[in-house]
């Protein structure tokens, strides 16, 4: 069985949706940023990276969010949480899951946790002034451009889905109003409305 | 046949080593960075990102490097670039691509691309004093916990070889001494010795 760490508020949200979409057996271990239990030595011995999301499987674990949602896609091919037998569309699936990871996430990143990529308190705070233009700018990027719509590849739900959910949850926190991207705004609606994802927002809660 | 615009000096050079490594039929495009042709409205149609690398297929464009790396590698089988049929060996391979992608690379773009995230002149700054240390503790990761050895997998060469080999080849211009880390190091020279590495090398400088 697998067993994912997560915690509150985080990107880890995306998979622990896809292991439910997937009907996949898996158990959950919340782990608090408050006391920085993601810096513990217990944790680390974990994932020395120091963060959420962390998937222990049989084989060992996993990290990195564009990583475990290709793996819980491709172990649960019933699912069909995304399209893992033409390597084209497969990669356009990763694709906008990499950006996701490695520019949305980053963007938003620099109001929180602008202390990875400097010490000066002032750059910090000048870091946290330019996060609603860059999400913003990256959100206008997915919806004019990357997201086909009513889901993020068109008719079939995938991965992408709830990766997008939850950066796109992030857009209030960070001053940026989702309004201005109906196709994203609707994206939530639709995934308010999936089972798997009522009961995943109701779990994290509890 | 496909189609790489790429930039000298940027992260496309993974690609680039893994289309020829796969025996791969391509023609490349070289972008000048020095005239921002990244900007330009016919690159900005082809990628409206704005970045390198991008690769054109017969089904249509693909972007980020560890979406790439994986659709070459499921593209061309006997090549042996990642192990594809087997789910939990491939997700390894595309937590490693995506740590690169999301903290590594991010790290360093710090210091030539801070005005991504912030305005203030004296903050670019605070970010380039902090990128030696960041890029030190990725690679000290990378080194302790994370590269298998020789190659990054273990015995057997991936994609994620390629693409080890263009990030620490940002080291020396981050002020980090690679020889801090034994394993990084002899990684690039067994690179080096590849003629796949050696023939795109002297191609990029043509
Ligand atoms: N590239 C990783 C990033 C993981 C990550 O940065 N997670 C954040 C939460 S969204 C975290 O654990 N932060 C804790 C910290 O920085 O101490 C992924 O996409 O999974
Ligand atoms: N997440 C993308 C990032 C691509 C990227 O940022 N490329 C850089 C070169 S290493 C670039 O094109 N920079 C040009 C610019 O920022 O104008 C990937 O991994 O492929």
């Amino acid at each position: 069985m697998m067993k994912l760490y997560y915690a509150t508020g985080t990107c880890a949200l995306a998979s622990y949706i896809a292991l439910e979409e997937a009907g996949a057996e898996y158990s959950t271990v919340k782990i608090s940023f408050a006391t920085n239990e993601q810096r513990s030595p217990e944790y680390l011995a974990i994932n020395p990276k120091g963060r959420v999301p962390t998937l222990v499987t049989d084989r060992g674990i996993l990290t990195e969010t564009p990583a475990m949602l290709a793996f819980i896609a491709q172990s649960f091919p019933k699912a069909k949480l995304a399209p893992i037998d033409d390597p084209f569309a497969f990669a356009e699936v990763q694709a906008f899951n990499s950006y996701l990871c490695s520019t949305v996430h980053i963007n938003h990143a620099h109001r929180p946790r602008g202390s990875r990529w400097a010490d000066d308190p002032a750059a910090l705070d000048a870091m946290k002034k330019k996060v609603p233009e860059t999400m913003a700018a990256s959100f206008d990027l997915i919806e004019s451009k990357m997201m086909k719509g009513p889901w993020v590849m068109g008719d079939s739900y995938t991965v992408c889905d709830p990766y997008l959910f939850t950066l796109a949850g992030w857009l209030e926190g960070d001053s940026v109003d989702i309004a201005r991207f109906p196709k994203i705004k609707a994206h939530r609606h639709h995934m308010a409305e999936r089972p798997a994802v009522s009961k995943v927002l109701a779990a994290q809660k509890g």
